[in-house]
């Protein structure tokens, strides 16, 4: 997680949406492999002086969005990423930034998703995005399936 | 979801937290066994023009926490309320506001789980969401384990 490559337009376009400008998102981190999402906590503190869940939930929903989206643009493709189901456990309270990482889940390749989306306009993969805290406590996780669409012409 | 009751506590602070107040979020009605959150799309809008994952997921984490606490609340209990994993399924885009309901999942009571905090400082519910659009497709859901603690002494 050494470069910060210039912005991509997936990044562009999410730093976009007002409820991304309100979390105050900003990419931290990007290596062909792995992306790396943060955000300061006071925007996205609750009640108790923690991250408020639903934050949590969406900055590791959209690292992993994002990093989808950056590996089929690199590729040269035009596509549109979505969510389709997602699993998130919380484990502790995070006192701290939220820093995510997103890659994709054992036993897939970049390879592979980039082919199936060559071959048939459409791809699926399994996303694990964790979040740590300063001490590198794990705080939470997130599994979800995305899919890829090339758009309908 | 005929009555909307003056503000619980609870829904206090839940609209007390920035990341909530960007959702402009609002309690839209509360029968006892069902609550319901609403959000208006603008503010939580994504680049495709409908909402944004993250605040569908985060308004439907909000109404099963807020069912919990005002049912702890309503019957006289001082507790802190938890969400410790939920499952999202993201069926069909929404293109409007959002309205999140919420209720206990089927094979519990709210009896019993009044019971099991009153003996013990601490309850555990499995609640779920969904959210329909205004043509009353359902467009996604939530499933989620939540647990109830009474604050340290």
């Amino acid at each position: 997680m050494d470069t910060t490559p210039p912005l991509h337009p997936a990044i562009t376009r999410l730093l976009s949406m007002p409820p991304v400008q309100a979390m105050q998102l900003r990419l931290s981190g990007f290596d062909g492999e792995m992306l790396g999402l943060s955000a300061p906590l006071a925007p996205n503190v609750n009640d108790k002086g923690s991250a408020f869940g639903g934050s949590l939930a969406s900055v590791m929903t959209l690292a992993a969005w994002a990093l989808m989206s950056i590996r089929l643009e690199d590729a040269g493709n035009c596509a549109e990423v979505y969510v389709q189901d997602s699993s998130v456990r919380y484990l502790t309270p995070l006192y701290g930034d939220l820093h995510a990482i997103a890659r994709l889940a054992e036993g897939q390749t970049w390879s592979e998703v980039l082919a199936a989306f060559a071959a048939r306009g459409k791809a699926r993969a399994l996303m694990e995005v964790e979040m740590r805290d300063a001490a590198g406590t794990l705080c939470c996780t997130l599994a979800g399936r995305f899919v890829a669409l090339a758009p309908r012409r």
